[in-house]
């Protein structure tokens, strides 16, 4: 099924929200942004995982993080739904704009399809995805899940850490990482420009092959 | 970029492992996989990765579900590499088969393909792509992470253990669930269907809209 992977271009779409009409690349600005769509309003697993992300906004717009929600229920659906999620989720309120897409032209385009799940007029609806996009509009990592399983924001806080600091310095996160812990040196970094780069220094693991492509560092 | 999303079948390939050759669906047989490749072997991240595979492997064996990864390095190389993933991994074996797709076939067919990354040959490698393919060989999630992102093995664990309650009882996970925590009832069972499944009862949330779409039980 053709979409987005990661490495694409987010594409430039006018869309309408229930904060108004914006053009993706407006909204995206110089931020990472997380777009994340979700199969219905009124239904059981997005309204937690709306409310997470509510709870969750401030720990993502601490790292510059701006949250876009999308689902082809239409605006005014999406402002009542809003009142079920604030109340289910004690009163705090759903900050961040959700899509609205009941042509359901964007789920097509942005590969978030659920081929597995219609809505009662038999019309497709979207899987759980979840794309990070970067200040660069291109598709950085993404999540597919069904609509039987709710996404986990700790992993998407994770990979957001994650994404941040490969970007900044020229390290990579080693299986299971949490932020704090040690990181990798990208395979590319020599291990004299390593020793410059990292002043803090770094560990190299011993290895049977006697390559030195596992050294770990903190950043 | 075409490639496979939820929903959709597994090819059946004729794969070379370094577990000899096989075909995917005679691999995967009844069983839940866990379909993952990796950019390279002799790389740091990937390191890391398959040695928590391998530090997991007893936990995915216990719910029924086998690993198979997956990169464009050939068998032997997976089986050199092998020897430092083990060392680095305090000797813990790496059982699973690694299949080798030196000519980037499969990668490109399976929606694995980085494009952001090339080998000194300026040839595609792939992403940190997982499918999780089920007993009828469709895939059932995603992951996409890029290279310098290793992925989290608790996160895997725990999206399979929604997926095989989900299967099994007309339930789905809220956001963040884990396992042992209440799941919510699939919005298609009525009240009255609900009693009759869940007979040890369910709690539904108060919402403004006055809808019970959202039930919490525990299986």
């Amino acid at each position: 099924m053709p979409g987005l992977t990661i490495g694409d271009d987010l594409p430039n779409f006018q869309v309408e929200t229930n904060h108004g009409k914006m053009k993706l690349h407006d909204y995206v600005g110089d931020s990472y942004t997380i777009l994340f769509s979700h199969p219905g309003d009124f239904t059981p697993v997005c309204t937690t995982e709306l409310a997470m992300m509510a709870a969750y906004a401030s720990k993502f717009a601490a790292k510059g993080v701006k949250l876009l929600g999308l689902s082809c229920d239409d605006v005014q659906s999406h402002n009542e739904w809003i009142k079920d999620i604030e109340a289910y989720n004690k009163g705090q309120k759903v900050t961040y704009p959700i899509i609205a897409d009941p042509k359901r032209e964007l789920i097509k385009q942005l590969n978030m399809v659920d081929p597995d799940e219609t809505d009662s007029s038999g019309h497709k609806l979207p899987s759980r995805a979840l794309h990070i996009v970067g200040p660069d509009k291109k598709i950085k990592l993404s999540f597919l899940y069904p609509a039987s399983t709710g996404r986990n924001m700790d992993e998407v806080l994770r990979v957001v850490e994650s994404l941040q600091k490969a970007a900044k310095y020229k390290v990579a996160t080693p299986a299971n990482w949490k932020p704090g812990e040690p990181l990798v040196i990208a395979p590319g970094v020599s291990n004299e420009e390593a020793k410059e780069m990292f002043p803090q220094g770094f560990d190299t693991a011993n290895l049977p092959s006697g390559k030195s492509y596992l050294r770990f560092t903190n950043v």
